[in-house]
């Protein structure tokens, strides 16, 4: 196996090129979009990314952490603001561990510049519009002057995001193939804050700022030109909701309403409102993820998430790595690869798909809730004294490299037991008490 | 709203067309493939159908049932086929209720002559390639010629079955679309019982026999010359299945071991197994169904199901009925009649879609079981003695119109009931008594 063709050059196409291309592969990157070290890419649609511990894994494979690092900015807790502008704080996990906000288009741009440095091929503005399956050729459009082209692979990798083309191949020429999209009924919007005048951060830069509001929030992650990348998760329908907002008056009415602290530092909100495209949140989910041996699907294009858990990325750089040690580990041989990667992998992403939509549920209603504050509280309190037998979901998923589905299971049977706890009488005076202590100790038996 | 067109000639698009063209609307039909009133049509993947009530009323509509009546054979109930040769029955409702074997060949051709004796166009050999949803244009491409041509209506029905390219159209080009495929890791295969020398069935013509297994099943359909269409329902992987066995001898060697009884009957086995094709089992679930009052999904189309609940040209047929009676309903005000047509519709084609897949557990193991047997008993005497209190839930699905997800919840709520019936001491003998009688009209309360 010589010659490996990636669809695909955003994050994860691009780290899985320098990671086959490190395994000495000759390896092509192709992508639709112009290259975005060159052309500015239009703003509006971005979710700041939060790397964590997979995503930090899947860098230093390649050794690049440490210049990633340089641009990210860690968020050791999340910081609630309610309506009547009232702070409160929960850390992410302990001893000031933290997620770390970067720039999507930074972190992209190094990558595509590392692949390039190495010796991968990139072709921008290529359009995939046909894969033979069993040939392994690929054929392109130009974006700009519809030109044709053909290229030729020994083994083809669809990292063309959540909606491939390579997975609509499988889709439309492939029998049993197992395939589902499902849209939330919420879309996003990003907005701005602003910096201060002298490029410092209006609101505390170590934290991911949450306004939630039951049926719908804003969030804010730091950038590190003193700004905040906002994003409004709202409802597409109903009262309130996109379509109940039809003008500046009535945008900035809600917002004073519902977000009051928030409207002094946002940048032209009725502006950006209104210019700022609505972005859909969609679960992907599909089977098999591979075709042959001669296509396989990797990141977005395999399962593409919803962005609550601030796994999408992370998940990605994790497929990467994992791949990458299943290759030491069979010496190369892709025949005992693929379907081992497919078998390890596609529980742990359906795992997180599943997270990531309740955690949606966590971070927009209930991450306020007095009750909710305290049986994090007590986890964390329970969690510090035993270590070894009990770490918060939210800790598995983002700080550990247990497989998503491991967390899962393990979060579920934790729930179960946090639900028996909270029932314990006067349990606001008594959650640090042996009491308590034991209860849970005898629960997990 | 004057011009209508219909993508898809099968069962559901031409009898669509014979309801919209009696309503005055100037009406087009496009099919992919030839006219199979003038092309024989390759053998080898039909699943015979099975007409019931909900059918009936579609062609009733239609004032065509008197015609498809004679081409049908009534089916009173199952026959069961044990391995030992042993045969049991089960009525498939009260008073010789029966649900009519039909063929889909002989049943589609009566549809598209009266369609096109009503004055409906009909172009045969499009396959659409585009659709402009926003203009109502559809572009074809004839499957022999390669000719292009395109088309304009006002409104555009997709009936273009289970792999539709009108759906296609939907998932491709709008957001917010929820879509899913989802495959059994069971596959069919269509094989024959030939008629006795005098042209007369030799199984008992007004059955549907079944040789549940397990794991597998095999069941036949009695058809107007004598013969049965038999099908093999049977895992695509594993032991046994379509992969293990390899050669003719393997496959006589099984079916003389599992189906022994059925082996003198079949024609030619060996040849039959190998050369038709292997069908794939599909569940297909989208919404929404319509595009902007332009574009509406009907039968396969929008709701494709496995076939083991035998509704899936019922439930299409049902579509027809509902949309005419909301066009009755709504004086052909189609801005109102397509979303309440979605509305009743999408929640009975999901219920279906999975009571299919249920009745292909019960089918191919429950169905032979003493146990299950005794339980269908108690319904069946329980149902004759309280019509108003209990129906059984095929009952409900076959000879009735209630809605199949009203179906499918009371059915729900009797399967919790049987389980405790079932567990009262020495049920075998006491299963027709008082007290069973009194706990029953107590657990309904």
């Amino acid at each position: 196996m010589k010659k490996i063709s990636i669809i695909g050059a955003g994050l994860v196409g691009s780290l899985l090129a320098l990671y086959l291309n490190k395994r000495g592969y000759k390896v092509t990157l192709h992508e639709r979009r112009p290259d975005m070290r060159k052309v500015k890419i239009p703003a509006g649609r971005s979710i700041n990314l939060a790397l964590s511990d997979r995503g930090w894994r899947g860098l230093q494979g390649v050794a690049i952490d440490d210049t990633i690092r340089q641009i990210g900015i860690p968020m050791t807790h999340r910081t609630m603001h309610s309506v009547d502008g009232k702070i409160t704080t929960q850390p992410y996990g302990k001893d000031g561990q933290g997620i770390y906000a970067v720039s999507r288009g930074i972190l992209n741009c190094t990558l595509l510049d590392l692949a390039e440095k190495g010796g991968v091929e990139i072709h921008f503005n290529q359009r995939c519009t046909g894969l033979m399956l069993t040939s392994g050729e690929m054929q392109f459009e130009h974006s700009e002057n519809h030109q044709k082209s053909s290229h030729h692979a020994d083994l083809i990798f669809g990292a063309d995001g959540a909606f491939a083309a390579s997975r609509l191949q499988l889709q439309l020429s492939t029998d049993q193939f197992n395939y589902s999209q499902r849209y939330l009924q919420h879309g996003y919007k990003e907005l701005m804050f602003v910096a201060k005048a002298d490029g410092s951060h209006q609101l505390e830069k170590n934290a991911l700022h949450i306004w939630p509001r039951g049926g719908y929030m804003l969030i804010a992650l730091p950038n590190l030109d003193g700004t905040f990348t906002v994003t409004l998760f709202f409802p597409l329908k109903g009262n309130p909701s996109f379509e109940s907002l039809h003008n500046k008056q009535e945008v900035k009415a809600f917002f004073q309403k519902v977000f009051p602290d928030a409207v002094p530092l946002l940048h032209d909100l009725e502006e950006d409102f209104f210019h700022n495209p609505t972005g859909s949140l969609v679960t992907i989910k599909c089977a098999p993820w591979s075709f042959d041996n001669k296509l396989v699907l990797i990141g977005d294009a395999a399962h593409a998430i919803v962005p609550f858990y601030g796994q999408g990325m992370n998940c990605g750089f994790e497929d990467c790595s994992v791949l990458n040690d299943l290759l030491n580990q069979f010496a190369d041989d892709w025949e005992k690869v693929i379907p081992e990667y497919e078998r390890m992998r596609k529980p742990a992403a359906d795992a997180i798909g599943e997270l990531a939509v309740d955690n949606f549920i966590e971070m927009r209603d209930l991450v306020g809730k007095p009750e909710f504050l305290l049986r994090k509280k007590i986890e964390g309190w329970f969690s510090e004294k035993h270590p070894d037998k009990w770490i918060p979901l939210y800790t598995m998923v983002t700080f550990s490299h247990l497989p998503y589905h491991e967390a899962q299971a393990r979060g579920k049977k934790q729930d179960a037991i946090m639900n028996e706890i909270m029932k314990m009488s006067d349990i606001e005076n008594i959650w640090n008490s042996s009491m308590v202590e034991n209860r849970i100790i005898d629960l997990l038996k």
